[in-house]
């Protein structure tokens, strides 16, 4: 069973919310992946940018835990911004930092990712900091504090799986706290490898890539096992 | 839906019957995977050698179709007499041919599989031939009649997965029949990268390394959607 | 030393006549290269086809052996119809068994490669099979006589390098004949590879993924080591 | 050319200076290698530890550049200690930060590598760190003013060769100072790799990996190209 913080969790995944064709598909998709935790950028709630269309209409808000990201965030001070928006919405059980640093390969900023980290855990949020499968930033995102570490498995979008599979073992035997492979899961295969490597959990979103794997009625649940 | 010759199959795994600490485990692994074809070396069976214990005696055999293989076999005489045997003891809705050209390696002998091929069809077999990723191989073993294509992801027993993905989806995109991804599958994420690559099916045993991977209780359907 | 036949080589490289912007940065190329062999589809050469141009026009015929190729050959007799041609044109100390069983794939066909090798043999020739990574038809080839074995690392012309080095590993393990590494070598990687897994020798055509590697007056020596 | 700080290179290669058997071997290795620069850890010079044999006795130092490595040191403070001590010999033309994080493994600290590439810099030493291949933390010590970055392809001593092409090819494409690919290079195909992904520059080491794949009398230059 999965303990992030205090909560525990029997599934293995967690879910995006975004790329769906429509909300209808959203929320098949969701409720057959049998995830506990949906993902989503504070970006994209209508709390932060009241343009947006509430993109969790149709999911059953009591069913599930949330994981918003900070994404758009540049550095450590956007980021502590972004995740107490998310606070105020009150669809914030935990928080992944998400500092990017480099807007070509969108890969995340080590220093500024240990910044934000340290400050919101200060503050006493549950925080997840999404980072590259550096093996010894991996542990001291873990001394500070944080409540699970989230490597990358390769660039975010670009659905190439898992490219070093070794980094992603030495930070899961390393780690005391739950390791979520994130970023680059590009279909069933990857998301059953992250596991395999002992991590347990991984992260999918329902991107392009992943979709055309899917069935013809949307639903992205092959790895959920 | 999977078709060999006149039969129709929902589940895209097909199942070993071996490696299993004992049967009531391996009757909770068939069952639980939902796979409707079971696999089995033909010189297991009693039938075989009559000092062979009775490897099926905990399965319903009305639930499953039987795919014997005849391992074992050095060439296309051998291979032609086990089938035979097969088919007389009931347990024979298909035969894989299995000719090992290599005592080291494991790895089929392509002629001798031609030949076997070619005489059980005549024979009015329905013929499902193990077989290397040679791509113009596979395409004989077709033109031949053989009724699905079964190529090797890496050798039997090595648990190293797909070594040669551009091979196997060569093999599936120029097939007619199916492809039926067998030996070398060693992990969940092996058997979703054979589907992923479009063939829709696989093989596998539950070897060592599969099983460790396996929850405690020995169920190996962590790869059985 | 690479003995084939009843030849001696001191390089570990073979090296393609083609694909050259013109004939003296083919002629530097081949100078630099060290190689004592070269390569050429005898459907280039001139008495194949008297509208040829005479690609060799440049080259010291007296340093070097030559290895034409049966390229083109659909089967054993038309391959067996090319060798002779070459034969009669001098320019052939060794002959490559090349028939394609697949227009797409270019991957080569077993059954007529084996053929083809037996008949050549039988008339005399030093034959060198190109035959796809199937490690017991790499020992068939070898003990009807062929004077080496010649698998590729992947399709011809794609330069995706070895994609299969275990395949390549059993076979070279297993021959008594020299092991060239043929199809499929995209840069210099590749061949240090070939050379790593034991063989000692590859097969090289100047590609144009090849020549962007190389210096811009069209060496193609990096690999010649 | 390859150009660090003031000073200027013809060969691509950077050449370790340990694991010969003897200082004969090692001086014909390191002629025959056509590199420029020698490194070595400063642990292992008789400055640190009078105890040391002069390991580069039969080397003619007229004909080197140095780059010391500060192996040993697990922060920052110990880094910039060593880089002096080395600077106090005379034999330091160029310094390698090399701060462990993680005995296990052996992969670098991001954070104590970034805090002794600022002191070493500010103190006018030519720093050329090594680190992970976090693309964002090989750009912010550019932006420190390394003159160099020196990305691992894969953990110290491993041989693993290059794990993470991608990354590599992001941090070369992004650098406008040279980039040493360093650490895990295993033998001449994971060198020649590096050199293609662009960087055009490597550091290998005289392993035990390496020089099997060496000749007899002990060069290892298979990879000076």
């Amino acid at each position: 069973m999965l303990t992030i913080g205090d909560k525990k969790f029997q599934s293995r995944l967690f879910l995006g919310t975004g790329k769906y064709p429509n909300y209808d598909i959203q929320k098949k998709a969701v409720d057959r992946s049998g995830t506990e935790v949906l993902t989503f950028a504070v970006r994209r709630m209508n709390i932060f940018d009241a343009e947006q269309p509430d993109f969790l209409e149709k999911i059953d808000l009591n069913k599930y835990h949330f994981l918003p990201n900070t994404a758009g965030a540049k550095n450590a001070e956007e980021a502590v911004r972004i995740a107490k928006l998310a606070h105020a919405s009150g669809l914030c059980d935990m928080v992944k930092v998400e500092i990017i640093g480099c807007s070509k390969t969108l890969l995340p900023d080590p220093v500024e990712t240990l910044k934000a980290t340290e400050i919101l855990l200060a503050e006493g949020f549950t925080v997840l900091p999404y980072t590259s499968d550096d093996v010894v930033l991996a542990r001291k995102l873990e001394e500070l504090g944080a409540h699970a570490i989230m490597p990358g498995a390769s660039p975010i979008g670009s659905g190439q799986g898992i490219i070093n599979p070794l980094n992603l073992k030495f930070i899961i035997e390393q780690a005391q706290v739950p390791v979520i492979v994130d970023a680059g899961i590009g279909s069933p295969k990857d998301a059953a490898y992250a596991m395999e490597l002992g991590g347990g959990w991984c992260i999918i979103k329902h991107s392009g890539i992943w979709s055309k794997r899917s069935s013809p009625d949307g639903r992205s649940d092959e790895a959920s096992y």
